[in-house]
């Protein structure tokens, strides 16, 4: 079973409370950690969830709206004064390098590692990252600016072979990767054994998608679908509708469809205004379209 | 009786832990909060202490490292999304206002108040602002970027008028003003009463003085004394002198020191390293020299 889990960190619109810190959140797979928007006091929400900043190699952030953002400079800063020597991936807005440049000029701090951006296309779905397990893409939101939502999907699983083949053929040890990579067995003989006799399909392939901020967007569905988990923004309930309009961000009933289009398994809603002291009634409205969803609240850990 | 107290928001030096913020405190003098440094979280700390943002008209940051600056752009756009028109005056290094400038770029962020920049003088002490009972100085701090201090000193109370004077003198409440500023009383035929007669002495002129982050100075005599309560910046242990003189930062016996120098009544050290998880023998040692002696610590608030 693959490790695969997301921690919120911060679920609050712009402005924070005293219990809800801005937008960041942990995706870990396989145990490595990845980091989805940085607002402030993003580091010791890091430490309260004892998550380790030397695991940390990749930061995506959405858009540069400073509850998304602001807390990356002092994330960096600790990086260096913990003294990370290895390289920071960055992908986000191509202005967040000048935020950070001055941040550092005027503070006089020498980063002893190096950071290597990757700036966000806000045009179409582009792959961001991979590695043997998973993939990382972003894809267009809808807001006031540029905003990329984020994919993390797992590549297919290999399948598994059937403890009965493995008697019944006399399959060597050789042959194991390529069998569960779907290769047909061809044995001393030259008998060729079909894949399908020998193995079962391997786990299926989860994902996980994040979408905020962003106002209701029926593109979603081409970019995300089959989503196991998805987070997408609910700023206000259905009677502020005109205010989310303006400031295109969504509803509890915006992100419900969202949820119903891309075919999602569950959903998690978040970034919610300051405004709602008592989100019981932002989780029932939501539930009137799409029932499996849940809160996000700092702390808060979803295996997928 | 003058209200004026300190409520610590952040105890910690460079790197946050899971429990201590940044540097940020709250000076209030008559109900009115002054914010001096905005570490990161700084308004995550002011909800939870329940300090009204729309209350805070000045803030001072001692000097451009990080931890004492990276919270401010994330509180003056709080101040902007919950609607603020007045000014807000800010008393820090010049190169403040370029990094706020940048991250409002960048983030397509329009004010809708005004920011009235105070740049920092760091060569004498300076009167930075006053108002009819509280005066604020700046005074030079040795670290390794250009840093200052913060003196926040009553004005001289008014005298109090004797009640039996009132009585033998038949004194018109029209004159209660002047003899309550020193004047003498002059009566309806002309007799001058000498206003030591009258009155006794006011309260006594309270101050705080907030030394963060600087090496042992003995030139802080010079700028503060006869301190009520002293914040002196207490980095590291004194089996760490080394590293604390090269980054010029204090140890607990620096802190000591500067609080006998300046005539100190109590002393509150703070801004300590993350590998202090006990702070009872950094408390300890400190006390060998100066007995009344105080950890910050979040959330604290100390009357003055």
């Amino acid at each position: 079973m693959n490790e695969f889990s997301v921690t919120i960190l911060g679920s609050s619109a712009a402005v924070p409370t005293s219990t809800r810190f801005p937008s960041a959140h942990i995706v870990s797979h396989q145990y490595k950690p990845f980091l989805v928007d940085c607002g402030e006091g993003t580091q010791i929400q890091l430490r309260k969830n004892q998550i380790r900043f030397s695991k940390i190699d990749h930061i995506f952030i959405s858009h540069l709206h400073g509850d998304h953002f602001f807390g990356l400079i002092g994330l960096i800063s600790s990086f260096n004064l913990l003294g990370r020597k290895k390289v920071l991936h960055i992908y986000a807005p191509e202005d967040i390098k000048q935020v950070l440049d001055v941040q550092l000029a005027v503070s006089k701090t020498q980063l002893n590692y190096q950071i290597k951006f990757h700036f966000l296309n806000f045009d179409s779905k582009e792959l961001l990252y991979e590695n043997n397990k998973l993939e990382v893409y972003s894809f267009p939101l809808k807001h006031s600016i540029p905003t990329c939502g984020f994919l993390f999907k797992e590549k297919p699983h290999p399948r598994k072979i059937k403890k009965a083949a493995l008697k019944i053929y006399d399959i060597p040890d050789l042959a194991f990767e390529g069998i569960k990579n779907g290769l047909d067995f061809v044995n001393e003989v030259g008998d060729i054994v079909d894949n399908e006799l020998l193995t079962i399909p391997g786990a299926a392939q989860k994902s996980y998608a994040y979408c905020s901020d962003t106002a209701y967007s029926e593109s979603l569905k081409d970019y995300i679908k089959d989503i196991n988990l998805l987070y997408h923004e609910c700023s206000f309930m259905e009677n502020m509708r005109s205010t989310a309009e303006s400031k295109m961000h969504s509803t509890t009933l915006d992100a419900a469809r969202v949820a119903v289009e891309v075919g999602a398994k569950q959903l998690i809603i978040g970034h919610f205004s300051a405004r709602y002291k008592d989100l019981v009634p932002v989780l029932a409205e939501t539930q009137t379209i799409f029932e499996n969803t849940i809160l996000a609240s700092e702390d808060l850990k979803i295996n997928i």
